[in-house]
């Protein structure tokens, strides 16, 4: 290894792809004829196959959740401060698996995919998927890797949605959930917010109803709005506040002229990145995905009852400053955990970052997740 | 008066246009040669002239806050819920003024009149305002109708900005000044929203530059999405909840098939009427101003001296779910009266509607309301 690699870095990683030559029903009734599934593994599968922990990803995310995929690699995974040797989730412990799920824009089967029907890009023509069809084919790469149980599922905000899910549909294959800044379900304005950044992209000129790939343009305008609304509303009034206050980027304030605040320049930067490598129709689609996930819908709107076909152990962790998946959300799922009689243990942490603090190495955060792990790996070592 | 107009209505009210022929320096060094001003008056003006009230405006008001345009008009004016015979801004004691702002889109001077100098609209020429410039108009208006003296100026949200601004920049001017669900200026989490506001506008190709009057088109789709976003952040969670909570308009949750929430339909029904009837570049020149008040700037940063100032009684009135302009901002400018020595009343009025509750008949809001101008009338009445 490199030493430009950290110690505590799982290293150069090489994603790998999955195929499935079978069709895939999903649960808005259409079938993909096949799937493609990228993902990465980080830290070794042991012998009884009992050390496995799969990682959910949210709304942007990928299956390159650690490591580099060069040594000159400037850009870790996603949450690489989290998976490693030494880290929370310690890969001198576990066999991690990430991937990208199918609609996604990073190599799995989405939109950009090529339709064998047509011979051209789904495009708008992709399958609604949902929470449920994630954690299904989810099944299907476990299988494949001969993951018969994980030891945990982890994931944040649309990650931690995949993680209940799977602890109600597979209740023998989870032994620990952890479920972070999570929620049962959206908030009318948590759909509103979603709705607002999905009509900007389909009020883009260059969305062409979603055919943009055809004619080789994106819907740059349209995405780069829709990735401002989803920053802003990830962090928190303080945390902007902290990180911005009202600084001068360019202008003159006494005669109000020409004057661009420190956080506008910041939000166009996000927002002009993000729109170069996200798909548009990914990101309808996973929003899509986000506000129709409900499990309790499934049992007459009875999260208790939906909860009690889980048999693993939860952790649920919320973000006080986290507005949009706020504590009192993730209080519904404890309190729910409570009365189905599941085992949980639940944490609200003190941090100015809002919904987005998920993703960082808070302290507090991290000391928890990392306990838990090490509880995790404790139990798996006596139930082999 | 038709028995179709309700008794506490002020009736039917024709607007009135104020022509000024001289030439306004604006704060930004530029000069708009002459200026009109579209008004309304509710009440009528005491011999002594003490009874005037102005109200001022918000971000998308106008001057016609009370009463109809005719006797079949079915929208009554923005603020008819609280101006009228009767009404806690009664009309039976008070002589009312509301006018249209410069830089509106209501008739009087803004993007859509026409530059003396070129002969075609201003549009995205029309200079900066701030909200000094409207206090500085609004002064003038006060000349034109022999008001030296208001009893009190009144506004929510950016209208209470000009309140307060107007009690600073002409202590002698001002008896009492209302400020409801204001801030002493915007956080970055305010300005964020407002720049994603302007980037969805800018970034619309019928935007045009700000031409689009010359070509006759409109940027609807980006004044949509404008208006959406303004809409779901002056509401609350709670409101939402309450007003839509998860209702389905359309589709089938269970195959996730064509789903749409209500509170989606009604953000595009929102958003669409907005769009039809509001010029962009107003939006864009009012979400400025918002942007850039900041009254203690010019004060060293001391929003104490900069109130020390003035000379009127305050009262501020803050909702508990208004989370743009929240308690904690009303508090601020409180603690800041308080420290200059100024005569404050300040309530915070238990509410789930968000910021949107300065517009709305809230019992206790206006019970508040009606019982500070009872003591604002018997003041004036001792004060002559």
């Amino acid at each position: 290894m490199s030493d430009r690699i950290p110690a505590d870095s799982v290293g150069v990683i090489t994603p790998h792809q999955q195929i499935f030559e079978t069709p895939v029903k999903l649960l808005c009734g259409r079938t993909l004829p096949r799937i493609e599934l990228m993902y990465e593994t980080y830290g070794e599968l042991n012998a009884a196959r009992s050390n496995a922990v799969l990682v959910c990803h949210a709304l942007s995310g990928h299956h390159h959740a650690a490591g580099l995929h060069a040594v000159d690699d400037d850009r870790p995974g996603w949450w690489d401060s989290a998976i490693g040797p030494g880290k929370p989730i310690d890969t001198n412990l576990f066999y991690v698996v990430s991937l990208n799920n199918i609609g996604g824009c990073h190599g799995s089967t989405g939109p950009r995919s090529i339709n064998p029907e047509t011979g051209r890009a789904f495009g708008p023509d992709f399958p609604m998927v949902t929470v449920r069809d994630w954690v299904a084919t989810q099944a299907m790469l476990a299988d494949a890797l001969d993951v018969r149980r994980w030891a945990a599922v982890i994931g944040g905000s649309l990650g931690g949605m995949q993680a209940m899910q799977w602890a109600i549909d597979h209740p023998d294959r989870v032994a620990h959930a952890v479920l972070i800044a999570a929620a049962s379900r959206l908030s009318a304005q948590n759909i509103a917010f979603n709705e607002i950044a999905r009509q900007a992209i389909v009020s883009d000129p260059d969305f062409d109803g979603g055919r943009y790939l055809d004619a080789a343009h994106n819907p740059a305008r349209g995405l780069m709005v829709a990735r401002m609304i989803g920053h802003v509303t990830y962090l928190s009034d303080d945390g902007l506040r902290d990180k911005f206050g009202r600084e001068i980027k360019s202008g003159d304030l006494a005669t109000a002229s020409d004057v661009q605040f420190q956080v506008e320049s910041y939000l166009h930067h996000q927002g002009r990145s993000f729109s170069q490598y996200f798909d548009a129709n990914t990101y309808l689609l996973m929003t899509r995905a986000l506000d129709q996930f409900d499990p309790a819908r499934d049992f007459g709107d009875d999260l208790v009852a939906a909860l009690r076909t889980a048999r693993s152990d939860f952790l649920v962790i919320a973000f006080t400053s986290d507005w949009r998946f706020s504590p009192a959300r993730s209080k519904e799922i404890v309190d729910a955990l409570i009365a189905a009689r599941r085992n949980v243990v639940s944490a609200v942490v003190d941090t100015p970052h809002g919904h987005d603090a998920f993703l960082l190495p808070v302290p507090r955060y991290f000391k928890i997740l990392r306990a838990y792990m090490v509880h995790v790996a404790a139990r798996m070592a006596v139930q082999g």
